[in-house]
């Protein structure tokens, strides 16, 4: 069975979402651990609720002093490239090359766009600045780049007339907590196959 | 009552679902002219079929010189920039920024992708080989640009593991003739308006 690590930085909504999903569909993964780098983050009170290990690792020195505390705290939780997946949810900082190196296909993120579209910050206020009519998320595969990854799952949103930025971030929110665990899940049951750019799913 | 005119180079399958929309469904505009720049372009005989007039315009010239064959076409049929509404319907040629600039907010055209995603040429074959999850279609007001005009309607569709460029071009096209009689429509009932790049439907 993997272990699963999340890394987070505010609500957890997503991490919630995915542990939720582990326990109700009896998903084969371990959530073995929550890190944090911001120290009062509600998701830390969600871990601790759902009996879940978490560590909060404050931002500090380099981007790769900081990614080495990060990977050392995976490995004490046996959160391993070899039996581990990482998943982003929420996480504000940018993981550097290595570690993603090291984790190969074994980082996933959630993206509040129908990647290509909206990369970076902002995806939904840049929506609706660019007048799209329809919008959604991605779960990616984490690469070097920023939303650069191979795509597992996406869904569709409508943009209305009356949207704001906070309206349509809720309404992607909601469809983020359906296929965020569904992602988890296809990988935690080795559903997932990736040629290139495209993730193939049996 | 608006003068439609719909420029097409091929099988002009989503000029058909528009003159079936507004015999159908009643829409307000009158289907003034189709022009093709294909001689034997089967789009011609559907539009003899229905009664529409047709002229073949053949590629000739510079871009500023065909464009002015285009417009004296439209203007002989009274679809001005005042009383008329241009669609492109898979129309092969890109129109100079004078012709777009007299027909500023009046010239339609359907792109087979989620814009800003996949714009230009071989949008399907794009989406498949970035690895998108979900695709669709956009109508949007031609500007100056390639693909970068505001956008009125979108619709979505997956994309499976098993879809060809063929298959998904199918779904995408089923979408298009939907939305693209809609958003005729719309514009023939005065109900689009435009504001930056934000398309606002009353």
């Amino acid at each position: 069975m993997l272990n699963l690590g999340i890394l987070i930085s505010g609500r957890g909504s997503n991490m919630e979402a995915i542990l939720d999903a582990i326990k109700k569909d009896k998903i084969p993964i371990n959530p073995a651990l929550i890190i944090s780098d911001v120290s009062d983050a509600r998701g830390l009170h969600i871990a601790k609720r759902l009996g879940v290990p978490a560590e909060v690792i404050p931002s500090a020195g380099s981007r790769a002093e900081y990614d080495t505390m990060i990977l050392d705290a995976l490995r004490r939780y046996e959160v391993t490239p070899q039996n581990g997946l990482v998943c982003l949810a929420g996480f504000m900082r940018i993981l550097g090359s290595e570690f993603v190196a090291k984790y190969k296909n074994k980082i996933l993120n959630i993206h509040p766009s129908l990647l290509p579209a909206f990369p970076g910050l902002y995806s939904q206020k840049q929506a609706l600045e660019y007048g799209a009519k329809v919008s959604g998320c991605s779960v990616h595969i984490v690469d070097s780049g920023v939303d650069t990854g191979p795509v597992i799952m996406q869904a569709a949103v409508p943009v209305d007339v009356n949207d704001t930025v906070e309206s349509l971030s809720d309404k992607i929110l909601s469809k983020e907590h359906i296929i965020y665990p569904q992602a988890v899940e296809l990988f935690a049951r080795g559903k997932i196959r990736i040629t290139g750019r495209r993730v193939i799913i049996s």
